[in-house]
Protein backbone atom coordinates (compact mmCIF):
# COMPACT_ATOMS: atom_id res chain seq x y z
CA UNK A 1 0.00 0.00 0.00
CA UNK A 2 1.59 3.33 -1.00
CA UNK A 3 0.47 5.94 1.36
CA UNK A 4 1.17 9.81 1.28
CA UNK A 5 1.82 11.50 4.21
CA UNK A 6 0.99 15.61 3.63
CA UNK A 7 2.48 17.28 5.82
CA UNK A 8 5.12 15.17 8.10
CA UNK A 9 4.79 17.05 11.61
CA UNK A 10 4.24 15.24 14.82
CA UNK A 11 1.09 14.14 13.22
CA UNK A 12 1.59 12.73 9.91
CA UNK A 13 5.11 11.53 11.41
CA UNK A 14 3.57 9.52 13.96
CA UNK A 15 1.02 7.87 11.66
CA UNK A 16 3.61 7.08 9.18
CA UNK A 17 5.37 5.28 12.26
CA UNK A 18 2.30 3.72 13.58
CA UNK A 19 1.08 2.08 9.87
CA UNK A 20 4.64 1.12 9.20
CA UNK A 21 5.00 -1.08 12.93
CA UNK A 22 0.96 -2.30 12.49
CA UNK A 23 0.39 -2.93 8.98
CA UNK A 24 1.98 -5.17 6.65
CA UNK A 25 3.35 -3.91 2.87
CA UNK A 26 3.14 0.02 3.14
CA UNK A 27 5.28 2.41 1.74
CA UNK A 28 5.32 5.94 3.14
CA UNK A 29 6.00 8.90 0.42
CA UNK A 30 5.78 12.13 2.59
CA UNK A 31 4.86 15.72 0.70
CA UNK A 32 6.08 18.57 2.73
CA UNK A 33 6.45 22.66 2.03
CA UNK A 34 9.74 22.04 4.01
CA UNK A 35 12.57 20.64 2.65
CA UNK A 36 14.20 20.18 5.94
CA UNK A 37 11.05 18.53 7.50
CA UNK A 38 10.86 16.13 4.63
CA UNK A 39 15.17 15.21 5.20
CA UNK A 40 14.00 15.13 8.57
CA UNK A 41 11.39 12.77 8.02
CA UNK A 42 13.66 10.96 5.72
CA UNK A 43 16.09 10.20 8.41
CA UNK A 44 14.15 9.43 10.92
CA UNK A 45 12.74 7.06 9.01
CA UNK A 46 8.81 8.09 9.09
CA UNK A 47 8.79 8.20 5.34
CA UNK A 48 10.65 5.94 3.33
CA UNK A 49 10.53 8.34 -0.20
CA UNK A 50 10.45 12.06 -0.68
CA UNK A 51 7.45 12.85 -2.75
CA UNK A 52 6.02 15.47 -4.93
CA UNK A 53 2.17 16.92 -5.79
CA UNK A 54 2.19 14.98 -8.89
CA UNK A 55 2.82 11.47 -7.61
CA UNK A 56 -0.35 11.30 -5.71
CA UNK A 57 -1.93 9.94 -8.61
CA UNK A 58 -0.39 6.59 -8.01
CA UNK A 59 -1.94 6.92 -3.96
CA UNK A 60 -3.74 4.31 -2.27
CA UNK A 61 -4.02 6.45 0.78
CA UNK A 62 -3.01 9.90 1.46
CA UNK A 63 -3.11 11.91 5.13
CA UNK A 64 -3.12 15.20 5.23
CA UNK A 65 -1.46 16.85 8.43
CA UNK A 66 -1.25 20.22 7.96
CA UNK A 67 -2.56 23.84 8.85
CA UNK A 68 -6.25 23.94 9.17
CA UNK A 69 -6.26 26.95 6.48
CA UNK A 70 -3.98 25.19 4.43
CA UNK A 71 -6.10 22.39 4.03
CA UNK A 72 -8.91 24.31 2.72
CA UNK A 73 -6.71 24.58 -0.15
CA UNK A 74 -4.81 21.65 -0.58
CA UNK A 75 -7.49 19.33 -0.10
CA UNK A 76 -9.51 20.20 -3.09
CA UNK A 77 -5.94 20.09 -5.16
CA UNK A 78 -5.50 16.33 -3.25
CA UNK A 79 -9.01 15.22 -4.73
CA UNK A 80 -8.27 16.19 -8.15
CA UNK A 81 -5.24 13.95 -8.45
CA UNK A 82 -5.70 11.09 -6.59
CA UNK A 83 -7.32 8.11 -8.38
CA UNK A 84 -10.72 6.32 -7.53
CA UNK A 85 -9.64 3.85 -5.16
CA UNK A 86 -8.11 6.41 -2.85
CA UNK A 87 -8.80 7.26 0.13
CA UNK A 88 -7.97 10.55 1.34
CA UNK A 89 -8.04 11.24 5.32
CA UNK A 90 -7.31 14.26 7.56
CA UNK A 91 -6.03 15.63 11.16
CA UNK A 92 -7.62 19.00 11.24
CA UNK A 93 -9.19 20.10 14.60
CA UNK A 94 -11.88 22.20 12.91
CA UNK A 95 -14.50 20.40 10.40
CA UNK A 96 -17.46 22.49 9.16
CA UNK A 97 -15.68 24.86 7.04
CA UNK A 98 -13.74 22.12 5.45
CA UNK A 99 -16.41 19.94 4.45
CA UNK A 100 -17.99 22.82 3.37
CA UNK A 101 -14.85 23.43 1.52
CA UNK A 102 -15.37 19.94 -0.74
CA UNK A 103 -18.87 19.42 -0.55
CA UNK A 104 -19.43 19.52 -4.31
CA UNK A 105 -16.25 18.14 -5.30
CA UNK A 106 -16.47 15.54 -7.98
CA UNK A 107 -13.96 13.51 -5.72
CA UNK A 108 -16.04 13.93 -2.37
CA UNK A 109 -16.65 10.42 -1.99
CA UNK A 110 -13.00 9.69 -1.75
CA UNK A 111 -12.62 12.04 1.02
CA UNK A 112 -13.06 10.76 5.05
CA UNK A 113 -12.84 13.80 7.02
CA UNK A 114 -11.42 12.68 10.60
CA UNK A 115 -10.20 14.42 13.74
CA UNK A 116 -8.06 12.64 16.16
CA UNK A 117 -8.03 13.42 19.44
CA UNK A 118 -4.33 13.09 19.65
CA UNK A 119 -1.27 14.86 19.87
CA UNK A 120 1.40 16.49 22.36
CA UNK A 121 2.47 20.45 22.82
CA UNK A 122 5.50 19.69 20.32
CA UNK A 123 5.68 20.28 16.54
CA UNK A 124 7.66 18.81 13.48
CA UNK A 125 9.19 15.30 12.57
CA UNK A 126 10.84 15.03 15.40
CA UNK A 127 8.20 15.23 17.60
CA UNK A 128 6.56 12.05 16.16
CA UNK A 129 6.15 8.94 18.58
CA UNK A 130 5.40 5.80 17.54
CA UNK A 131 1.76 4.46 19.53
CA UNK A 132 0.79 8.27 19.61
CA UNK A 133 -2.79 6.93 18.26
CA UNK A 134 -3.42 3.69 20.38
CA UNK A 135 -6.75 4.59 22.70
CA UNK A 136 -7.33 7.46 20.71
CA UNK A 137 -10.41 8.80 19.33
CA UNK A 138 -10.63 9.32 15.74
CA UNK A 139 -14.00 11.51 15.11
CA UNK A 140 -15.19 11.06 12.13
CA UNK A 141 -17.65 13.48 9.80
CA UNK A 142 -20.08 12.71 7.38
CA UNK A 143 -19.09 9.31 6.62
CA UNK A 144 -21.97 8.66 4.76
CA UNK A 145 -20.68 10.98 1.91
CA UNK A 146 -17.59 8.49 1.78
CA UNK A 147 -17.37 5.65 -0.93
CA UNK A 148 -18.22 2.61 0.99
CA UNK A 149 -15.36 0.89 0.40
CA UNK A 150 -13.48 3.96 1.05
CA UNK A 151 -14.56 3.90 4.47
CA UNK A 152 -13.79 0.35 5.19
CA UNK A 153 -10.20 0.81 3.79
CA UNK A 154 -9.82 3.60 6.26
CA UNK A 155 -11.91 2.49 9.41
CA UNK A 156 -9.50 -0.87 9.23
CA UNK A 157 -6.42 1.17 9.44
CA UNK A 158 -7.63 3.20 12.50
CA UNK A 159 -8.60 0.32 14.04
CA UNK A 160 -5.12 -1.39 12.72
CA UNK A 161 -3.17 1.81 15.50
CA UNK A 162 -5.76 1.15 17.79
CA UNK A 163 -7.65 4.28 17.18
CA UNK A 164 -11.37 4.09 18.49
CA UNK A 165 -14.00 5.80 16.47
CA UNK A 166 -16.67 8.30 17.57
CA UNK A 167 -18.91 9.90 14.32
CA UNK A 168 -20.31 13.24 13.99
CA UNK A 169 -21.80 15.96 11.89
CA UNK A 170 -18.89 18.84 11.11
CA UNK A 171 -20.79 21.71 12.90
CA UNK A 172 -21.68 19.65 16.37
CA UNK A 173 -18.04 18.59 15.71
CA UNK A 174 -16.89 22.56 16.32
CA UNK A 175 -18.72 23.38 19.08
CA UNK A 176 -18.05 20.51 21.25
CA UNK A 177 -14.02 20.46 20.26
CA UNK A 178 -14.23 24.48 21.21
CA UNK A 179 -14.74 23.15 24.72
CA UNK A 180 -12.64 20.35 25.25
CA UNK A 181 -9.90 21.43 23.12
CA UNK A 182 -9.20 24.68 21.72
CA UNK A 183 -10.66 26.57 25.32
CA UNK A 184 -8.22 25.02 27.08
CA UNK A 185 -5.04 26.40 24.40
CA UNK A 186 -6.56 29.78 25.37
CA UNK A 187 -6.76 29.63 28.86
CA UNK A 188 -3.18 27.93 29.02
CA UNK A 189 -1.51 30.52 26.84
CA UNK A 190 -3.31 33.55 29.00
CA UNK A 191 -2.14 31.85 32.18
CA UNK A 192 1.23 31.70 30.60
CA UNK A 193 1.39 35.17 29.61
CA UNK A 194 0.10 36.39 32.54
CA UNK A 195 2.69 34.99 34.55
CA UNK A 196 5.43 35.91 32.33
CA UNK A 197 4.38 39.66 32.42
CA UNK A 198 4.62 39.82 35.89
CA UNK A 199 7.93 38.33 36.09
CA UNK A 200 9.69 41.01 34.35
CA UNK A 201 9.01 42.69 37.55
CA UNK A 202 9.32 40.22 39.83
CA UNK A 203 12.24 38.09 39.07
CA UNK A 204 12.54 34.58 40.20
CA UNK A 205 9.02 33.73 39.80
CA UNK A 206 9.51 30.52 37.90
CA UNK A 207 11.55 29.35 40.70
CA UNK A 208 8.66 28.51 43.23
CA UNK A 209 6.41 27.01 40.22
CA UNK A 210 5.86 22.80 40.71
CA UNK A 211 4.23 20.25 38.63
CA UNK A 212 0.46 22.06 39.01
CA UNK A 213 1.49 24.71 37.60
CA UNK A 214 3.09 23.13 34.60
CA UNK A 215 0.33 20.74 33.83
CA UNK A 216 -2.31 24.09 33.33
CA UNK A 217 0.24 25.82 31.13
CA UNK A 218 1.69 23.13 28.70
CA UNK A 219 -0.34 24.02 26.45
CA UNK A 220 1.28 27.48 25.76
CA UNK A 221 3.65 25.65 24.22
CA UNK A 222 1.74 24.63 21.47
CA UNK A 223 2.02 25.72 17.96
CA UNK A 224 1.28 29.10 16.69
CA UNK A 225 1.14 28.36 12.99
CA UNK A 226 -1.26 25.31 14.23
CA UNK A 227 -3.60 27.26 16.15
CA UNK A 228 -4.21 30.40 14.71
CA UNK A 229 -6.01 29.07 11.93
CA UNK A 230 -7.83 26.42 14.17
CA UNK A 231 -8.89 30.21 16.04
CA UNK A 232 -10.10 31.69 12.97
CA UNK A 233 -11.84 28.82 11.45
CA UNK A 234 -13.74 28.31 14.84
CA UNK A 235 -14.31 31.85 15.69
CA UNK A 236 -17.69 31.69 16.49
CA UNK A 237 -17.69 28.83 18.61
CA UNK A 238 -14.21 29.68 20.35
CA UNK A 239 -15.41 33.28 21.33
CA UNK A 240 -18.72 31.67 22.86
CA UNK A 241 -16.74 29.72 25.06
CA UNK A 242 -14.25 32.22 26.12
CA UNK A 243 -16.90 34.23 27.08
CA UNK A 244 -18.56 31.40 29.07
CA UNK A 245 -15.10 31.07 30.53
CA UNK A 246 -14.49 34.63 31.33
CA UNK A 247 -17.93 35.15 32.99
CA UNK A 248 -17.10 32.40 34.97
CA UNK A 249 -14.03 33.73 35.99
CA UNK A 250 -15.38 37.28 37.07
CA UNK A 251 -18.10 35.46 39.32
CA UNK A 252 -14.85 34.05 41.35
CA UNK A 253 -13.37 36.93 41.58
CA UNK A 254 -16.69 38.72 42.56
CA UNK A 255 -17.52 36.17 45.44
CA UNK A 256 -14.03 36.66 46.66
CA UNK A 257 -14.36 40.37 46.58
CA UNK A 258 -17.49 40.07 48.41
CA UNK A 259 -16.09 37.80 51.31
CA UNK A 260 -18.55 35.15 50.40
CA UNK A 261 -16.01 31.96 50.91
CA UNK A 262 -19.04 29.74 51.35
CA UNK A 263 -19.93 30.60 47.60
CA UNK A 264 -16.25 29.78 46.89
CA UNK A 265 -16.33 26.97 48.38
CA UNK A 266 -19.45 25.29 46.45
CA UNK A 267 -18.22 26.51 43.22
CA UNK A 268 -14.82 24.25 43.50
CA UNK A 269 -16.81 21.15 45.19
CA UNK A 270 -19.71 21.65 41.85
CA UNK A 271 -16.33 21.11 39.89
CA UNK A 272 -14.76 18.64 41.70
CA UNK A 273 -16.79 15.43 40.28
CA UNK A 274 -14.86 16.32 36.60
CA UNK A 275 -13.00 14.13 38.48
CA UNK A 276 -14.96 10.91 37.11
CA UNK A 277 -14.95 12.48 33.55
CA UNK A 278 -10.88 12.47 33.68
CA UNK A 279 -10.57 9.16 35.36
CA UNK A 280 -11.80 8.26 31.58
CA UNK A 281 -8.99 10.00 29.83
CA UNK A 282 -6.20 8.80 32.30
CA UNK A 283 -7.53 4.97 32.11
CA UNK A 284 -6.90 5.16 28.62
CA UNK A 285 -3.18 6.68 29.31
CA UNK A 286 -2.91 4.62 31.57
CA UNK A 287 -3.35 1.69 29.99
CA UNK A 288 -1.14 2.48 27.12
CA UNK A 289 1.64 3.27 29.66
CA UNK A 290 1.00 -0.37 31.00
CA UNK A 291 1.19 -1.89 27.54
CA UNK A 292 4.57 -0.34 27.07
CA UNK A 293 5.62 -1.50 29.66
CA UNK A 294 6.37 2.29 30.88
CA UNK B 1 13.26 11.09 66.58
CA UNK B 2 9.83 11.67 67.68
CA UNK B 3 7.58 13.07 64.69
CA UNK B 4 3.98 14.22 65.45
CA UNK B 5 2.28 14.48 62.13
CA UNK B 6 -0.79 17.16 62.28
CA UNK B 7 -2.90 16.09 59.78
CA UNK B 8 -2.39 13.15 58.41
CA UNK B 9 -3.34 13.84 54.78
CA UNK B 10 -1.45 13.37 51.21
CA UNK B 11 1.29 15.94 52.83
CA UNK B 12 1.54 14.86 56.22
CA UNK B 13 1.23 11.39 55.04
CA UNK B 14 4.02 11.76 52.68
CA UNK B 15 6.21 13.44 54.47
CA UNK B 16 6.02 10.62 57.27
CA UNK B 17 6.73 7.97 54.36
CA UNK B 18 9.71 9.62 53.46
CA UNK B 19 10.89 10.38 56.71
CA UNK B 20 10.47 6.76 57.72
CA UNK B 21 12.39 5.88 54.58
CA UNK B 22 15.23 8.03 54.89
CA UNK B 23 16.14 9.49 58.09
CA UNK B 24 16.98 6.59 60.88
CA UNK B 25 15.17 6.21 64.60
CA UNK B 26 12.19 7.52 63.12
CA UNK B 27 9.05 6.98 65.60
CA UNK B 28 6.04 8.98 63.87
CA UNK B 29 3.15 9.91 65.95
CA UNK B 30 -0.46 11.50 64.08
CA UNK B 31 -2.70 13.76 65.15
CA UNK B 32 -5.80 14.70 63.49
CA UNK B 33 -9.32 16.07 63.83
CA UNK B 34 -10.45 12.84 61.67
CA UNK B 35 -10.35 9.44 63.32
CA UNK B 36 -11.06 7.96 60.14
CA UNK B 37 -8.43 9.86 58.47
CA UNK B 38 -6.08 8.50 61.88
CA UNK B 39 -7.02 4.83 61.60
CA UNK B 40 -6.20 4.98 57.76
CA UNK B 41 -2.70 6.40 58.25
CA UNK B 42 -2.20 3.73 61.00
CA UNK B 43 -3.16 1.10 58.47
CA UNK B 44 -1.06 2.48 55.92
CA UNK B 45 2.16 2.45 58.00
CA UNK B 46 2.31 6.35 57.38
CA UNK B 47 2.13 6.56 61.48
CA UNK B 48 3.00 4.69 63.99
CA UNK B 49 0.95 5.90 67.21
CA UNK B 50 -2.29 7.93 67.29
CA UNK B 51 -1.59 10.95 69.33
CA UNK B 52 -3.10 13.65 71.33
CA UNK B 53 -2.41 17.17 71.80
CA UNK B 54 -0.97 16.74 75.18
CA UNK B 55 1.63 14.13 73.53
CA UNK B 56 3.38 17.33 71.95
CA UNK B 57 5.76 18.32 74.97
CA UNK B 58 7.76 15.04 74.18
CA UNK B 59 8.03 15.77 70.12
CA UNK B 60 11.52 16.51 68.50
CA UNK B 61 10.10 17.56 65.30
CA UNK B 62 6.28 18.69 64.10
CA UNK B 63 5.20 18.84 60.99
CA UNK B 64 1.65 20.40 60.52
CA UNK B 65 -0.28 20.34 57.38
CA UNK B 66 -3.23 21.09 57.69
CA UNK B 67 -5.82 23.98 55.44
CA UNK B 68 -4.43 27.15 56.43
CA UNK B 69 -7.27 29.10 58.50
CA UNK B 70 -6.64 26.00 60.69
CA UNK B 71 -3.10 27.06 61.20
CA UNK B 72 -3.83 30.09 62.77
CA UNK B 73 -5.68 28.56 65.57
CA UNK B 74 -3.59 25.34 65.84
CA UNK B 75 -0.18 26.34 65.83
CA UNK B 76 -0.24 28.86 68.28
CA UNK B 77 -1.73 26.12 70.73
CA UNK B 78 1.49 23.38 69.30
CA UNK B 79 3.81 26.20 70.38
CA UNK B 80 2.64 26.44 73.63
CA UNK B 81 3.33 22.78 74.39
CA UNK B 82 6.18 21.79 72.64
CA UNK B 83 9.48 21.82 74.17
CA UNK B 84 12.75 23.77 73.92
CA UNK B 85 14.43 21.57 71.19
CA UNK B 86 11.51 20.66 69.00
CA UNK B 87 11.34 22.75 65.70
CA UNK B 88 7.66 23.47 64.44
CA UNK B 89 7.40 23.62 60.76
CA UNK B 90 4.46 23.50 58.56
CA UNK B 91 3.17 23.07 54.73
CA UNK B 92 1.21 25.98 54.18
CA UNK B 93 0.41 27.77 50.74
CA UNK B 94 0.19 31.18 52.57
CA UNK B 95 2.55 32.55 54.85
CA UNK B 96 2.07 36.31 55.90
CA UNK B 97 -0.50 35.60 58.18
CA UNK B 98 0.65 32.78 60.18
CA UNK B 99 4.09 34.17 60.62
CA UNK B 100 2.12 37.62 61.83
CA UNK B 101 0.17 35.16 63.86
CA UNK B 102 2.90 33.68 66.24
CA UNK B 103 5.42 36.72 65.73
CA UNK B 104 5.14 37.72 69.10
CA UNK B 105 4.81 34.10 70.73
CA UNK B 106 7.12 33.46 73.35
CA UNK B 107 7.90 30.12 71.13
CA UNK B 108 8.74 32.12 67.82
CA UNK B 109 12.15 30.64 67.98
CA UNK B 110 11.10 27.16 67.80
CA UNK B 111 8.88 27.58 64.59
CA UNK B 112 10.29 27.26 60.83
CA UNK B 113 7.54 28.61 58.73
CA UNK B 114 7.81 26.08 55.57
CA UNK B 115 5.63 25.66 51.92
CA UNK B 116 6.80 22.54 49.88
CA UNK B 117 6.08 23.13 46.25
CA UNK B 118 4.69 19.31 46.29
CA UNK B 119 1.58 17.70 46.17
CA UNK B 120 -0.75 15.91 43.69
CA UNK B 121 -4.55 17.04 43.09
CA UNK B 122 -5.69 14.13 45.27
CA UNK B 123 -5.97 14.14 49.09
CA UNK B 124 -6.47 12.33 52.34
CA UNK B 125 -3.95 9.79 53.75
CA UNK B 126 -4.33 7.35 50.95
CA UNK B 127 -2.97 10.13 48.45
CA UNK B 128 -0.07 9.79 50.44
CA UNK B 129 3.36 8.75 48.16
CA UNK B 130 6.59 8.44 48.89
CA UNK B 131 9.21 10.43 47.58
CA UNK B 132 7.01 13.38 47.06
CA UNK B 133 9.24 15.52 48.13
CA UNK B 134 12.20 14.76 46.54
CA UNK B 135 13.77 17.51 44.07
CA UNK B 136 10.76 19.66 45.19
CA UNK B 137 11.44 23.57 46.47
CA UNK B 138 10.41 24.16 50.42
CA UNK B 139 10.01 27.47 50.86
CA UNK B 140 11.31 28.88 53.76
CA UNK B 141 10.44 32.30 55.19
CA UNK B 142 11.74 34.15 58.27
CA UNK B 143 14.25 31.70 58.79
CA UNK B 144 16.23 34.38 60.88
CA UNK B 145 13.78 34.37 63.19
CA UNK B 146 14.18 30.52 64.21
CA UNK B 147 17.00 29.53 66.61
CA UNK B 148 20.33 28.12 64.73
CA UNK B 149 20.22 24.71 65.89
CA UNK B 150 16.42 24.59 65.13
CA UNK B 151 17.21 26.26 61.53
CA UNK B 152 20.07 23.45 61.45
CA UNK B 153 17.90 20.38 62.73
CA UNK B 154 15.05 21.14 60.24
CA UNK B 155 17.74 21.16 57.51
CA UNK B 156 19.14 18.07 58.03
CA UNK B 157 15.76 16.72 57.14
CA UNK B 158 14.64 18.87 54.69
CA UNK B 159 18.08 17.54 52.67
CA UNK B 160 17.60 13.75 53.61
CA UNK B 161 14.82 13.96 51.57
CA UNK B 162 15.67 15.40 48.98
CA UNK B 163 14.12 18.92 48.53
CA UNK B 164 15.68 22.27 47.67
CA UNK B 165 15.53 25.14 49.70
CA UNK B 166 14.55 28.56 48.81
CA UNK B 167 14.68 31.49 51.36
CA UNK B 168 12.26 34.66 51.01
CA UNK B 169 9.83 36.44 53.20
CA UNK B 170 5.97 35.98 54.21
CA UNK B 171 4.72 38.49 51.67
CA UNK B 172 6.55 38.13 48.58
CA UNK B 173 6.34 34.33 49.31
CA UNK B 174 2.23 34.69 49.14
CA UNK B 175 2.79 37.41 45.91
CA UNK B 176 4.40 35.12 43.91
CA UNK B 177 2.81 32.15 44.90
CA UNK B 178 -0.38 33.35 44.18
CA UNK B 179 0.92 33.69 40.37
CA UNK B 180 2.32 30.12 40.04
CA UNK B 181 0.40 28.39 42.06
CA UNK B 182 -3.27 30.07 43.19
CA UNK B 183 -4.42 31.32 40.27
CA UNK B 184 -3.22 28.02 37.98
CA UNK B 185 -5.99 26.31 40.64
CA UNK B 186 -8.25 28.86 39.68
CA UNK B 187 -8.04 28.80 36.14
CA UNK B 188 -8.41 25.29 36.06
CA UNK B 189 -11.74 25.12 38.16
CA UNK B 190 -13.31 27.41 35.88
CA UNK B 191 -12.17 25.81 32.92
CA UNK B 192 -14.01 22.62 34.60
CA UNK B 193 -17.47 24.30 35.53
CA UNK B 194 -17.32 26.07 32.15
CA UNK B 195 -17.26 22.30 30.17
CA UNK B 196 -19.38 21.23 32.91
CA UNK B 197 -22.40 23.55 32.66
CA UNK B 198 -21.98 23.06 28.62
CA UNK B 199 -22.01 19.03 28.84
CA UNK B 200 -25.78 19.59 30.48
CA UNK B 201 -27.17 20.75 27.14
CA UNK B 202 -24.40 18.98 24.66
CA UNK B 203 -24.31 15.42 25.90
CA UNK B 204 -21.46 13.33 24.84
CA UNK B 205 -18.42 16.21 24.97
CA UNK B 206 -16.30 14.49 27.07
CA UNK B 207 -15.67 11.57 25.24
CA UNK B 208 -13.93 13.89 22.97
CA UNK B 209 -11.63 15.81 25.49
CA UNK B 210 -8.20 14.06 25.35
CA UNK B 211 -4.58 14.35 27.21
CA UNK B 212 -4.46 18.08 26.47
CA UNK B 213 -7.68 18.64 27.97
CA UNK B 214 -7.10 16.57 30.95
CA UNK B 215 -3.92 18.37 31.81
CA UNK B 216 -5.67 21.57 32.02
CA UNK B 217 -8.12 20.90 34.01
CA UNK B 218 -6.36 18.76 36.38
CA UNK B 219 -6.42 20.85 39.40
CA UNK B 220 -9.99 21.00 39.24
CA UNK B 221 -10.34 17.66 41.16
CA UNK B 222 -8.37 19.63 44.22
CA UNK B 223 -10.15 19.93 47.74
CA UNK B 224 -12.07 22.75 48.63
CA UNK B 225 -11.51 22.28 52.26
CA UNK B 226 -7.79 23.26 51.87
CA UNK B 227 -8.03 25.65 48.59
CA UNK B 228 -11.18 27.96 50.50
CA UNK B 229 -9.52 29.43 53.13
CA UNK B 230 -5.87 29.48 50.91
CA UNK B 231 -8.02 32.17 48.79
CA UNK B 232 -9.47 33.84 51.86
CA UNK B 233 -5.55 34.69 53.44
CA UNK B 234 -4.27 35.48 50.13
CA UNK B 235 -7.42 37.34 48.87
CA UNK B 236 -5.90 40.54 47.83
CA UNK B 237 -3.10 39.16 45.69
CA UNK B 238 -4.86 36.76 43.70
CA UNK B 239 -7.57 38.89 43.31
CA UNK B 240 -4.82 40.73 41.51
CA UNK B 241 -3.58 37.84 39.52
CA UNK B 242 -7.31 37.14 38.41
CA UNK B 243 -8.13 41.15 37.47
CA UNK B 244 -4.27 40.29 34.88
CA UNK B 245 -5.74 36.74 34.07
CA UNK B 246 -8.94 38.08 32.90
CA UNK B 247 -7.82 40.93 31.25
CA UNK B 248 -5.70 38.96 29.34
CA UNK B 249 -8.16 37.02 27.84
CA UNK B 250 -10.81 39.83 27.04
CA UNK B 251 -7.60 41.02 24.82
CA UNK B 252 -7.51 37.85 23.33
CA UNK B 253 -10.77 37.67 22.72
CA UNK B 254 -10.91 41.60 21.22
CA UNK B 255 -8.11 40.40 18.45
CA UNK B 256 -10.16 37.48 17.49
CA UNK B 257 -13.38 39.88 17.23
CA UNK B 258 -11.47 42.40 15.50
CA UNK B 259 -10.23 39.17 13.10
CA UNK B 260 -6.70 40.23 14.09
CA UNK B 261 -5.28 37.32 13.86
CA UNK B 262 -1.79 38.92 13.15
CA UNK B 263 -1.72 39.95 16.94
CA UNK B 264 -3.59 36.45 18.35
CA UNK B 265 -0.20 34.22 16.45
CA UNK B 266 1.91 37.01 17.80
CA UNK B 267 0.72 36.36 21.43
CA UNK B 268 0.84 33.02 21.65
CA UNK B 269 4.29 32.99 19.81
CA UNK B 270 5.42 35.38 22.70
CA UNK B 271 3.85 32.91 25.11
CA UNK B 272 5.96 30.19 23.90
CA UNK B 273 9.15 30.78 25.28
CA UNK B 274 7.24 29.41 28.60
CA UNK B 275 9.02 25.88 27.48
CA UNK B 276 12.34 27.31 28.18
CA UNK B 277 10.96 27.77 31.68
CA UNK B 278 8.82 24.98 32.42
CA UNK B 279 11.86 22.46 31.05
CA UNK B 280 13.50 22.93 34.38
CA UNK B 281 10.21 21.84 35.88
CA UNK B 282 9.94 18.89 34.17
CA UNK B 283 13.55 18.07 34.14
CA UNK B 284 13.57 17.55 38.06
CA UNK B 285 10.23 15.55 37.43
CA UNK B 286 12.16 13.18 35.08
CA UNK B 287 15.22 13.36 37.14
CA UNK B 288 13.04 11.43 39.56
CA UNK B 289 11.23 9.19 37.22
CA UNK B 290 14.91 7.93 36.54
CA UNK B 291 16.22 7.30 39.73
CA UNK B 292 12.72 5.48 40.57
CA UNK B 293 13.22 3.33 37.26
CA UNK B 294 9.83 3.88 36.26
Amino acid sequence: MKVFIVGTGLIGGSFALDLKAEVSNVEVYGIDESEQHLEEALKAGLIDHKAEFEDLAKADLVYLAIPVDASLQILPKVLDIVNDDCVVTDAGSTKEQLCLKVADHPRRRNYLAGHPIAGTEFSGPSAALHGLFKYKTNIICEIEKTAFKLQEKALEIFNAIGMRIRYMDPVSHDRHIAYVSHLSHISSFMLGKTVLEKEKNERDIFDLAGSGFASTVRLAKSSPEMWTPIFRQNKKNVMETLDEYISNLKHFRQLMEADNFEEVFQEMEKTNHIKDVLNGITQNENLKILENGK
